[in-house]
């Protein structure tokens, strides 16, 4: 089932929209570098629109397209689903395709409420018995820099943990008049900056230390409550129903202390995804506006020579950059994409399940909800079950 | 009874461990760079031991010694009294030294609880009416760099605040066989990491908004809690009774939403005072292990050339450092004490009351006392009134 | 003969080491993110054994191999011939490719020496009256971040230029262990570090200047004069015949100093193409190791809160990053590539000489010429004529 | 001689302008923090206009002052003369205080010309059999980052030196009204950024390596040939007779390859004063616009975790810092001064000759008259001999 016997395996994807592209991108280029066991062919393409579904395809070089997503999924040259679209429709859509057979590969955040990440889930375990892999695309975990930190944590070079503090910085609405999107409306993204960004750094942060978040205690707002309808001939204004800021302390079940913090209200930050760990033996920090980078400070250094080591990331030695270019040249955003889907064809082939899988994604899901229970009750402590 | 009528004026210093040497640096130095009105005299030096204390005066140049506080208050050549000692003592110096009609510089925090800050304060105001002036030592207010980050924000060139993060990272505590010392003591201390140093995130951000926090949500934890006695020859271990560690999230009135971090144990953090700001119209970033350096981003930059300004705060024009060296010339932690003390006298001779005052001091003992009401009732939000 | 009359336009590219890669993965990314009018076919790959070229064009995507170049030179299928080897063979594969009709892409330097580069440009500009196009690959013109800076120096943001100071640094041969490969042979690679990498910023500073050097004094040296021979089972060594570094002092018309050094012993620096201009009125900053940020410092800025400007040319204005995502999501190496060919393509589709052409290949081998005088003369003075 | 037998030593300046603040200061400053053999006294200062040297004693800290500098020497009171002077009165007043039998410290550069330093030093070494000390004031050798990386370099951390790229870049001259100063003529200064700051340079790099430069190639202009006479009331112009900038390549007998840089015009760039150094087996970067720290790539690290380390010197095993404040409490550039009367006052006591001597001091003037001999023949290589 999970290849047409000839090396290549379809793809199709739902969404052609900014993560649509990227994804493209990713499955167009990976066994260019990569050596993968299944070649992805790029079979079909799904959007709403025929018109503007026909367009993207042509521009992003997919073979066919499909208006009804279900009619994408039922195609026999589809052997991946990927969805591209807003969280309200990842459950449906996933659950349809793991029903059909097929491997699912998801945006994230998994869903937009907790029972629906738990649906998918549960969805995802099953059909794995029956060979089908679920991943969900947390592509911070494919940054090579934060990659090799995730290898000096687990090798104990921090030692035991302390502190970790997260921060997800943009300012694209921090201009009151920015337009209204679909991002801020709940109904179709669950939350805001929570969802939005704050899922990537609690991934993120959980994938660094290994252990999940047990509690936390949060504070949201909303800045700005109105923005106008882009193109609206009569300038009309529609309520933003997200949070435009999320900020929330936790606790690791190791003793560390965790703080967050999620914005697209910093002026000047334009995609800024901090972290910083500090442990009994060394301490690591990133931003992924230098994302090639990682700092690390060698507690274990003598002290005359200690100091946070710029590393380059991009040594052939390092996770992933070996298929890229030599030492010192830059690899970009997109990259962290075509690394996601390198894995994920070798799980499919390997038959292992993919990490980040939906049970990942909902172990975010319920931090997220934590925060915002803990953001309703007066910033109380609540547990993240 | 500001000064001996020759345009001189005695100081009666109280400690001379870390606080005594860096402020007899700046009584001994203040003149020579400041036109100031009232040139100090270093009179004499209280310490409880007389050996060390002679030792010390004659190390850092102080004409006397006494033993006893209340004798170096009831001098005559004493117009100025300087507590640099642990805040246990603070109350009852500072009072005694007001009842005196001695003028008062005090070490932060103010004190240790709000109660002693209340009476401090409420003293501190009637004597100002008699002529005397009180003024506590948040010295990061005369950080050139954060001086001109408070009047770009005064001038509004930040726009409406909407995010302060403000982190205070140290690690000397970090190897869990550091010895234990007084600052780990609640009898002494009063608190941890934050009165220590969240004391003076917290002062610093009030001072750069011009507006106080109205409520704090809070997590505080202690990681070591028995520490070696230093020198004991039976290896005994002493019980650390304070936080290690204090995070918390607040609100400003205007809407600001802020986070604050005070720890001891950020391994390779030797002395990284960082906050940050964003507004509608710009943002600023510090950090005081570069602390000649302001970043600023000016968001009414064309788009092109927008970017993160790193300001040199060096050039004559800049707060205090026109009486110091030529552009690019950097000075150290102890000019920031340096600063507070022309301040000081100058505000003496000029009869002003001092910024910060013993008012500003109890503000900071207020939020302080919410953090760790908050950390004590699962972190639930506590409004500082 | 620009096109096969379908909007596509057929590729031939002859090598398939380090820059065939980058350029194949130009020639197969490009439409997909730029409006180009002519659509790419990767046609034949050209390598001398046909094995391995075999594979590369499998794995790399070309739908033909050629072991001779002068066979895919002369294919039907072919209107652009990319040459992709070292650079003894670069005029020989351009006077052919020129001479049956096609369109040249060169990698740099243009050639061994300057009596070559100028057969070349001749060839060049004749054939450029025919219709056809010649670029040579100094892909640093298209980093956006140097486009940028370019663009602030056209416009007269800088002013008057006084100072021009690059570093080409890298360190892959600082272990004296580094085995032998065809650069470190003055047959096939004509000079060094002058050469390999020194190229790049004599380059980029005409670009970025708009200027030629007038003349040079140099120093360059050899640190290891022997070196393994890769594989050999006897452990011989081979004879390094190029620079292992060269620095050298210029000047421009306008009177501004310049000074470069290029070196692949700087241990520690990976790809470190560093420029710095100051000008009478702005100052511009640049490192390859950082190739998303720009450093610009606007001397007309009020004196408080001037600063070197740490600009993330990632915003959608900024020359060719619209085409990408969305601000501070960085790209990396390979982009600039993609850039390259876009300019390619629309060149020959627009009938426009691109730039640079190989007459400013000739005037970058020129200076190298000149350096290589210089440094054999003493370093006595010698102008580039 | 060398003391007044009750532990205190006099100190004659000459000279109150930038040179004499800060060498005041650490006059002032340094028995405070060092434990120094002879606590010095500031006797006397000398100037040439009687008014302002009193006005300079008064606020300086000076016992009493001398309108001629004979007399200054011949004082009872005064046993070393310290010369804060431009350097075209260096050689007069050295001689006459060693034939005083005085001790010497004299700024930078030693002098004007190769003969005069050549006498200064003979008359040093003379004197130094006699018990008198003498040192050149290159601050630079006592800021705690730069005598690490030259212990770092001793002990052969770096192994083989292959580069060293020197710069020190101001712009204080950059805008082309700035008035004219001693500084700008050739009588006074000798030359312009040259021997003020790239002096500096010339000696911190051969002190960092250990080894003279064996000979230069350079170039050196002047962009700005007229400037204003400052407060003129007639506006008038006068004749700038130095270099504005110095540009010239160098070896030292290591092997090593040298590019130094020095200009005055380097808009943006206030006092950085940069050196890099690249050995085989590890790296070092500084710039003095963040004189407490220093770059260090440690080629033995492995190669996951590699990096440029960016070492906080504020630690109690640095160098000089033990005596100042807690790690990551920063110092400043007048810290420098007081480390070197430091190490001038203990060798006085221990009759231990200082370094840098006067000898030191001629070396260095040797080098800036091969860079101006080889920048008045066309670059030509000059040995400096």
């Amino acid at each position: 089932m999970s290849n047409a016997g000839d090396g290549t395996i379809g793809v199709g994807m739902v969404g052609h929209a900014f993560m649509g592209r990227v994804h493209t991108h990713a499955w167009r280029t990976v066994h260019h570098f990569f050596d993968v066991p299944l070649t992805p062919r790029l079979a079909v393409l799904g959007g709403r629109d025929l018109g503007r579904t026909k367009a993207a395809a042509a521009k992003l070089g997919w073979d066919a397209v499909e208006t009804d997503w279900r009619a994408l999924i039922a195609r026999d040259d589809v052997q991946i689903v990927d969805i591209c679209t807003p969280g309200d429709s990842h459950k449906e859509i996933a659950l349809a395709a793991l029903a059909a057979g097929k491997h699912v590969l998801c945006e994230k955040p998994l869903a937009n409420t907790v029972a629906e990440a738990e649906e998918m889930a549960a969805a995802a375990e099953s059909a794995s018995a029956n060979g089908q892999r679920s991943m969900v695309a947390f592509n911070y975990r494919r940054v090579p820099a934060l990659v090799l930190a995730r290898q000096l944590v687990a090798e104990g070079r921090l030692g035991k943990i302390r502190h970790v503090r997260a921060q997800y910085l943009q300012d694209w609405l921090s201009d009151a008049n920015a337009p209204m999107t679909w991002r801020l409306r709940k109904e179709s993204a669950g939350s805001g900056a929570l969802g939005d960004i704050g899922a990537h750094i609690v991934d993120a942060t959980q994938f660094l230390l290994g252990e999940l978040l047990t509690g936390v205690s949060a504070v949201t707002d909303t800045f700005v409550h109105k923005r106008p309808i882009e193109g609206d001939p009569d300038g009309r204004l529609d309520d933003v129903t997200v949070d435009d800021a999320a900020l929330f302390l936790g606790r690791f079940p190791s003793g560390a202390l965790a703080v967050y913090e999620a914005t697209r209200f910093a002026l000047g930050r334009k995609n800024s995804m901090r972290v910083e760990v500090n442990g009994e033996l060394g301490s690591l920090a990133f931003d992924f506006e230098s994302m090639n980078e990682l700092s690390f400070y060698d507690g274990t250094d003598e002290e005359q020579t200690a100091g946070f080591r710029r590393i380059l990331v991009t040594e052939p030695t390092h996770p992933y950059v070996g298929a890229w270019w030599p030492p010192g040249h830059l690899i970009g955003y997109e990259h962290t994409f075509t690394h996601e889907v390198y894995d994920f064809l070798t799980d499919i082939h390997n038959g292992t399940d993919p990490v980040p899988g939906f049970t990942d994604g909902l172990r975010v899901q319920k931090v997220l909800a934590a925060v915002a229970a803990s953001a309703g009750d007066h910033s109380a402590w609540v547990s993240v079950t």
